[in-house]
């Protein structure tokens, strides 16, 4: 790369959690600067978070339509070259949808949209502009994530028979659990779920990533435990896979005392793996005829390519940002690859997976509400 | 108590695991002595089962009913007291109706019957004779179970949202799993399900016992993933129960690489509990307003009771035997009151789980096969 | 084996902890029957033990000297085969000398006397009668432990350079530890260390048992961190060995909250192994070369002949009791071959495993003394 | 702050790890840029490095002399305001003395310097210069070691009776270990140690720094198992300490299979604690009269001021670099004080810790090759 990537920012203002996310993960590698922003719904509040990232005023915004329009008109070797967008699910596709508009390329935070007919215009949006278009489901970037996937496509467990995803969370078990929750569990902001919504389609984006399974049928049951709230805020949904496995994800945002316990399991004819996202650098390997063992990142017997997705050797703890710099280190490539006009395979969730997760949410949501037992996908 | 209890046996001959287990659980604590058995079919297998465990000739039987017989001919100072079974599912209920006849208390293998209605005759048998008769589901005799059981019952979760039950053995993910598989995955032998009938019953029993609760509805589905087998070795079973509270009991038999993999966790509106079988002396107490606490067998913070459920001080590990000891052991006192005629209040499960979780595995083998998305459970 | 093997026992009487363990480890494998007892110096409380144990009043002795000179007068279809010693370490010595003078084998809680002069005394004794003496350091009868030994044997550590055992316990971080605790930190009853003779002769013999090197010096430092106590609560030990290599013994009563915290571990120039008592079921072997292994009990990968020392399919958690009868259930076949003229090669700790454990406490105490570095451990 | 800090750098050119680090702990937060660097003793390489992080020309320079003298005659609107020092431990000395002569401020990697009296000379020069000195202790800034050391400071352990701490790692098992390796076993690049200097005074520094208590005597044992290593690969030390404590520090660089496993417990009348640097998130609290508490990093029970050091909530995995970055950070903050003329009360490690851990590895290595037991660290 001959200059670092230029990243213009849409929310993550005061109190933001995944903005500050963002910002750190886009930091870390050195390959990607933080040029410009609208942070804010409240332009008052924008300024204060420029302030506070040492942004030259001019480069603050009062809302992303005036970003993208004066961004735009500023010379190629100062505008951003891709923005972010890190504001609650409800706006992601009027922003997207702008900043492809205007020649910008998005990373844009996860949920993709309101609903799936938002994901598949966006979907065609994206197509028709070619413009790059980022996910960040960042838990596909964690180096042992990367090494199940490489250990089940070279058939080190056989058939993929069962796949089990649980997600269990405590911070929404009481009602009154902070602003960040308010939008959370308030349908004109979230969408038709909050609990499916905002972890099951973690749960359900690692899966698909880690198998290169589809899932073509659900069975869900989700519940609302918080006397008031008009969301799900927990979940269980059974699946059936393309390949025939069965399987499951369990999500809950009231499981008391849960911090952030992602787990997933896949279980084939001749082996099975483990992986724990609040232990991420232990992956478990099992088998009948083995002793367990249990691949750590940076470690011996690390598939090629994991390599380049980790800083530190082994035994000096990486985390989460660094599986979401795993993210945007990647796709500032891509930016580089565009701007130099060189090919690059994209390593990062698209836009596709966007489409993917909200036909998930949709189809979970209607089976629940239903007495048929099994729903079928929208391809 | 004034002497040891006398146990006879109903299978458990060469090559039986479980009679292995019930004979060093009734060892174990020096209170039951066993004085007979017909341990197999075979008259000679028997014969050699009886001389390794040094029993004298004329105690060893050709079958249970020449047993139940010629020990009910011998003076009340020799004759056995009870009866243990450890013969496949489909003989319990002949064996066990014959023991209470010919006024035996009965100790019996889990799951209880061949089918609800074998089970619900029982129920009418024992209450009729009036006899003692125990279901092994040792896994409830745990301390740290028990504890957990004592911790519900006194509010530490609040209301409980939330529980789940998983079961993973990996030993039928091959076709051929050896002798011990047989009978399990043979309808004949083993009733309508192998995997659910098995270890869905263990969760089914766990859950109800540590909760208090009742499940009232499931939507399961049951899987066979090894090609010839005409009965589940795998499935997911969604639950709702008395107080609202929902969940899932997912088990699999063909999970490779799993050893005995039996995990529970409860939610509930004030904290949570998760414990392991396979590490069974902790007990996690998780909240949103306090670090993590680990309850351990025999250390501080142990509820009334629990101290007199285990041998040895905190960090001598204690396991399966310990915990089905437990039962024996606790079952011994009650015949011990019984010849003395002294009040005693079991803290065994008894023929009424035995119901409850041949109707929990027909009702789930039902839903299963059907379109319907929730079966509710028969009382 | 064509008859139980008949044990008696002096010590363990009410309030013993160690006393239940022998007998409950004896009774496990249902090998050997508790034909009479001494079970305290108050002839009261030994008949109350005995009548807790089912025994015949006739078989209940005063003393031990009684016991001896009684069992060996009766016939020898009746009279116990073997006695086993479980009282505070100064009488074990009297007790062993005048039961091998008496013609009866003898098991030994551990450590196995007062004093090295003592121990080769008795040594010498155990040659010259050609009876049989156990001594229970029943950690070495964990079956993951006998999978380390012959893992190690077999050079998969390649050159062994660094071996670490630590034990940790809490029980007498505080003055008043109660009744169990009186007789171990004092010097009249427990001899010239406390700690270092309770659990330091576990680490030691551990340690010597698994690598098969011989510890050759020491450098010591001991603590009496409780005011008022004469002997050590707390100690570290440097050590070399025969072959180069180097490491520590690490033991304290004084560590506040640990239960029985004892693990060890092994550095080769290829590899090394870890064990947790309080997880006896794993054994983790790391590499520089290969991904983490852990070795499970009765899983894969065990080496030949570990499986006979299990009762139960992995995942079942075997404890403390299993191992310890490892022990008793080879001693009793050693008692059968003599009975019956076979050749048996035993497979517990014997008197000369005691020597060692003696020479280790007496030069650890006198080095800790002394202003010189290292003190070289008598041959 | 009105800006970011700006940052140069001696050291950590094209494949050096730690100096990687140092950039990337500097960047986390977004509060320090990196603005010129000597990388390398090969100005080619330098440039390489510089090009690499997007570092103008003019800012890369040939060598850490010329560095300075340029640095210092831009104008303070653009020069540096900190040099941070990753070079090997030789030059650290000379680098810093000249820094600080050219009135830069340090951050400088551990050990300090080449010896104990450099130490000493380096710390008067930072007193007369009264510039600011920081040594990337990294370690001591987990939130959960700062946790621990709250926690003990409010007398949560009771009095601390034991500190243990070991350090295991395996990269040095082999004899030839790669290229960052050779320059650790030089006695002219490293000093008189290699595994005590590099990760022993890692050791040292946490316990002092998480008790508050001081090292006071030293009894050693230092060994190189690798053969042509003129260093120590290996080493045992027993500790005394001013309030009479007691203790250990084990280190090894061929412990092989180990990462990075470094751990520290500490005991106390009432309780302990231990903490495991690859499980960076746990503390663990044990006690005789409580169950066993997990403080978790963000989560509940957290001692004030520890939430200003984590970035994400609990459950999302911060690790080495975030630790590294706390650093980084709060050094930021007390240069920007030093800018605003504001007073601030630094949160790093200083030159004191320095000379204190060079006083460690000096007395440690005397001490091993003498044969008196004990050896006093001087003041």
């Amino acid at each position: 790369m001959k200059r670092k990537i230029r990243m213009g920012m849409v929310g993550g203002g005061p109190g933001s959690f995944i903005g500050g996310v963002h910002r750190a993960a886009a930091r870390l590698d050195g390959q990607i600067e933080l040029v410009c922003g609208a942070f804010s719904q409240d332009p008052a509040k924008s300024k204060a978070m420029a302030a506070e990232l040492f942004l030259p005023k001019a480069r603050c915004y009062d809302n992303y339509a005036q970003m993208f329009a004066r961004e735009r008109a500023l010379p190629a070797g100062e505008r951003m070259d891709f923005v972010t967008i890190a504001t609650p699910n409800v706006t992601h596709f009027p922003i997207a949808m702008q900043a492809l508009d205007c020649g910008f390329h998005v990373v844009c935070d996860k949920p993709i949209t309101f609903s799936l007919a938002e994901a598949r215009k966006l979907r065609d949006k994206v197509r028709k502009t070619r413009l790059l278009f980022c996910l960040t489901h960042n838990y596909s970037a964690y180096p042992m994530i990367r090494q199940a996937k490489a250990l089940i496509a070279k058939g080190k467990l056989g058939k993929v028979r069962k796949i089990v995803a649980e997600y269990d969370l405590g911070w929404l078990a009481a009602a009154n659990a902070g602003k960040q929750a308010v939008w959370r569990v308030d349908p004109k902001r979230s969408g038709v779920s909050a609990c499916v919504g905002d972890i099951g389609t973690h749960a359900e984006h690692l899966i698909e990533f880690v198998t290169g399974l589809k899932i073509t049928e659900v069975c869900a049951d989700l519940s609302t435990f918080v006397i008031g709230r008009s969301l799900d805020d927990d979940g269980t949904v059974m699946l059936r896979f393309n390949n025939g496995a069965r399987g499951f994800i369990a999500v809950s945002e009231v499981a008391s005392g849960e911090e952030n316990q992602f787990k997933i399991r896949i279980y084939g004819s001749e082996g099975s793996l483990e992986w724990h996202q609040m232990n991420p650098e232990n992956l478990i390997y099992r088998s009948n005829t083995q002793a367990m063992r249990i691949y750590r990142r940076s470690w011996a017997e690390q598939e090629p390519g994991i390599a380049a997705l980790t800083r530190l050797p082994a035994g000096h703890p990486e985390g989460f940002i660094e599986a979401f710099a795993n993210i945007y280190t990647n796709f500032a490539k891509a930016v580089d690859a565009r701007l130099e006009r060189k090919a690059f395979k994209p390593d990062y969730p698209t836009v596709d997976e966007g489409v993917r997760e909200m036909a998930f949410v949709e189809t979970v949501v209607k089976n629940s509400r239903g007495s048929r037992k099994w729903s079928k996908l929208p391809a």
